[in-house]
């Protein structure tokens, strides 16, 4: 039975940890971590714990977190960088989900965070936690830079393309369409309900964080620079990202090409599935799973690519992936806890 | 491992029962049933499965069903009636979704639905399948009627007080909101969205026909004629039922006092949750789960109880109370493949 | 043209008298108050005001207001006792949206609000801002406490039945549903868009302030003491109350006797839609309008009436309530600026 | 007193025409045309109308057509075409909401709509009803084509780029959001509540025939041929488009220029809002009015310029634009009845 930790099990994606925890048959969410709720139980905060979990909540205790083999860490940015490297000291593993483990290159980080990253040599160390890229080296590591939402979905989305050479790296745009649980639980006027239903908007145009993380993936994939524009937008649901991603193609493809060809270099994938040409993704075939859905269309008028990509953000696109990460570096089965398919209704 | 049939799978209760059933590590969704779409795979009509149940559905072929153990019959009203004789001949069990094998008194069918009983025999050896009243008949029942989702809600929330001579049986009155999902996936102007989003109304006002069955169980737990207003409502949400009952109090008693009646009343129950006084339920708690959460306030200037029920119109309004029986009758763990949190986000 | 004053113009009933005021032909709002957001224009808060009306928002002063003809005040409680009373003094009339000014009895007030009024001659002067009810008073009142959303609907829901001696003064229960707006604009986690969509709840049980408010009218209908059960809902929608109201009948009706019934009562009220038998209202059929839309049904079995209840709660339950005072009191037509169909989309 | 028919009157664009008319100081809605609800009044079909507006609809009837000043024909594709040549022929105006008189050439909506053209000496004389681009030729335009929901907003959104010779016309890419008022009141699965509320999802990738329309438009502006990658997808709002167009730009600009540009570009606009440079534009800011709200932002890494654009698909995108058109045709101000600054809530 692995013992876990997840701190700050009182956010979005950390109730969301516990709540595929609550069923992992290996795992066990032994301490949760909250600032906030310090000495109520997890059921007091989230009744529909009720009877199922009434773990107590707790201020954050090195010692305790000591006795665990994993600390999945869903700490506000700031409080997350002083408690990682002790956490790691104490020989117990660590899936961030915050962004500060998930760049090669420090000074890009720093860039686009505009502060200087706080753990320079675990930065160097860590693993960026996309199984589909990275499984071999997660297998291994002790410190795991879990990607997010946006990321996760739009690099798996335009990964093939740019990998095998199909897609120009040049102009390539990603909208990114995100329901509001991406926003977290914090109180903010744009997310007061009255606010937010029957409203959709872009926000952080051209300055999006995430927009860098992409991008050191991409090139990665392209093997050349790839600079993408990368517009995210706020639409009324709670869970779910839509990816629309534009590629350039490098020689003319159909649509049914296109789908081979992503069919084909994700066969391996449990988690990954291609729709058949004619067919796009939808958010709430993947609401409350850890997969990924992925359509693709070839313009063939305009030679460009425009594939579709969607999962639940805080499943795939947070906590799911956490666990999918947990899975492979204690052995067990990838699926295991996350082989459920997931709400529709 | 139990071989089911799901009857009428591709309806929003059927693929509830298929998603459910898909966890349940003791019972195989092997045979589901759909007259629209035979012949396509359950994750073509609902793309969640894609990846995890891909089983074909097929028309209703009673020799196949022959096969099963048990069959889920969640069928059009009329489809239903010829077929479950049939399956029950057949040594099958049945839990049936609709209306039909829920009443002891065969007039009070025929009186509110307006027809003939086309199987008045087994109409007499069907038990009434809510676990929490008659556990003990369900254990070797051949056919259930499995209550529907105002009916559980209503009468789970209404019981204490009338089975413990707490309340009057007069005067009784049940609020009842309904989430969409209640209407079912069959296309009318009400249900289209823009219809439906930012609109609440009431339907049937005085004459639903869950009144009777309402009536039925009460009118047991009290001991007397159990006559009751019942307004169904319709909210704007998907999942969720949320009964707002109103009982006169044979004597004053204060919510802490009403609190402990409920908690002592189903205190070997686990999916029945009464919340703490001062708290009461929101649909939400239970949005995904099989539990019914309940509040109850003694309103001591007027001697009424006002008692607030929540559940899940399809899990414990319908699926996994269908679940929940064939554990039952099966010998398995009451709660497995039920213990879920439910969703939350 | 008519110089009004909004105090409080940037709450949710602050800014829809702004959003009426705007295309009322006969009346201007001159002046905007807001804490909150002083010197920034209405257009910056809200804007949907771009290019139509651009008033800046200024602080308290009450040597501007004393410019006005009528100053509406939608001020947070606490904030409206101090400044009503020398609005007042400077011959300036006003429609106060708060609770202070609605009761007959100030022992009932300070009961249920368990403080001191703190201008009780000005209570005593105040007209209850009903028309339905008391239009010759409103003619020439100088202060209106104009009633809020659950009691408008509460009110003129069950006034027919109880002032005609068709209904019982006993065993009056109102279960009402509210949309999101009622809860106003600040920050709360129960408004934040993951927590409130797909939710339903009641609140307040037994305790809401309101009740109180609805007994002083219902008691002076029916010429006796009128106790109700009030149970408040918060459901997922923006606008909109509905209140389903149950009253024992003192003989046997049908439905068609009490349409009628209703019809006649209300037959000069041009804000007031009965609807035909076998037809129940809608909260979509009133938002964005100033209408009242009540249907009634006869439960014949019961001798009990269910009276359904619906209209908007920023419009008719608060800021176009408060703007058909206005007119009145102004001698314009009552209708002007109101006479709209409402949105439906 | 323009008279006018509104054909197709129970559809949502024609009830939103019903709507704004019924509160037109200069034009009255005469004639409503509806095939379904032929003897029904309109406030039997919207109740929202009751005491407002009670006309009853009827079947077409080309006599009573020719007592009107102008036709609103938003009825379904055929039954337009055989329709409009013979109200023209009576020597009514007529605005079309339909795609088939938006066409400079025949060819390109012959190709797109895959059908021949009834009408093409209509075609010809038929003014694109976009004022902001064609208001001298409206003036005196015999019929309209009404430019629909996506082309107005990507026009509109991306014209002062491609006017100004700023952008190139070399991958433009318009990714459009939709609510669901677009698709109409059919019912179809997609628009089922269930189906539909917590969902988001691409359609017609690369094959939706508003591309033609805009790509006219857009190639005019630009003086060459410009071909464009549009996405339509439906999110979970009733009314509302958000269209982000990706334009490449000629040389670096900063945000404030872009700004300036647009500004500068539709400084005569009454109906156009340019935001602030850093403030973006939200559908709600929009909803219920006839304004295209505009934000842009350079990204000066890239060379890019992402527009985004909002308005509200069934007033500018339909019933509103149809007005303002109407106002111009007949000498009226082009603001009349259109001056509302929307619901915001």
């Amino acid at each position: 039975m692995i013992k876990t930790a997840v701190l700050g099990a009182t956010g979005y994606a950390g109730v969301e940890l516990v709540r595929l925890l609550a069923s992992h048959p290996e795992a066990k969410p032994v301490l949760l971590g909250s600032q906030s709720y310090d000495g109520q139980r997890i059921s007091d905060v989230y009744p529909n714990f009720r009877h199922v979990l009434e773990t107590e909540c707790e201020k954050l205790d090195l010692d305790k977190v000591a006795q665990c083999d994993v600390a999945f860490t869903a700490l506000p940015h700031g409080a997350s960088k002083d408690v990682i490297p002790q956490i790691i000291e104490r020989g117990v593993k660590v899936i961030d989900l915050s962004g500060d483990f998930r760049y090669d290159d420090i000074e890009v980080y720093e860039k686009w965070y505009g502060q200087k990253h706080s753990a320079p040599e675990l930065l160097k160390e860590s693993v960026y936690g996309l199984p589909e890229l990275y499984r071999d080296k997660i297998k291994n590591a002790r410190i795991i830079g879990n990607p997010g939402c946006y990321t996760t979905c739009s690099i798996l989305g335009a990964y093939p393309l740019l990998a095998t050479g199909a897609g120009s790296a040049k102009n390539v745009i990603v909208d990114a369409k995100s329901g509001v649980t991406g926003a977290g639980r914090g109180l903010s006027q744009q997310c007061h309900f009255c606010e937010c239903t029957e409203n959709s908007k872009a926000y952080k145009v051209a300055t999006h964080r995430h927009t860098s993380e992409i991008e050191q993936e991409l090139s990665k994939a392209a093997g050349e620079e790839v600079l993408i524009s990368f517009t995210p937008h706020l639409i009324p649901q709670k869970r779910g990202i839509l990816s629309t991603i534009y590629i350039n193609l490098n020689r003319k493809y159909t649509t049914e090409e296109l789908v081979d060809l992503y069919k084909d270099y994700y066969k391996d994938e449990f988690f990954i599935r291609v729709k058949d040409a004619g067919e796009l993704p939808e958010t709430k075939h993947t609401a409350g799973s850890n997969f990924v859905d992925i359509g693709v269309v070839a313009d063939e008028r305009l030679q460009r690519a425009v594939v579709v990509c969607a999962l639940d953000n805080i499943v795939k696109g947070a906590a799911g992936q956490a666990i999918q990460n947990m899975n492979i570096m204690f052995g067990q089965d990838e699926k295991t806890a996350l082989d459920r398919p997931g709400f529709y209704l």
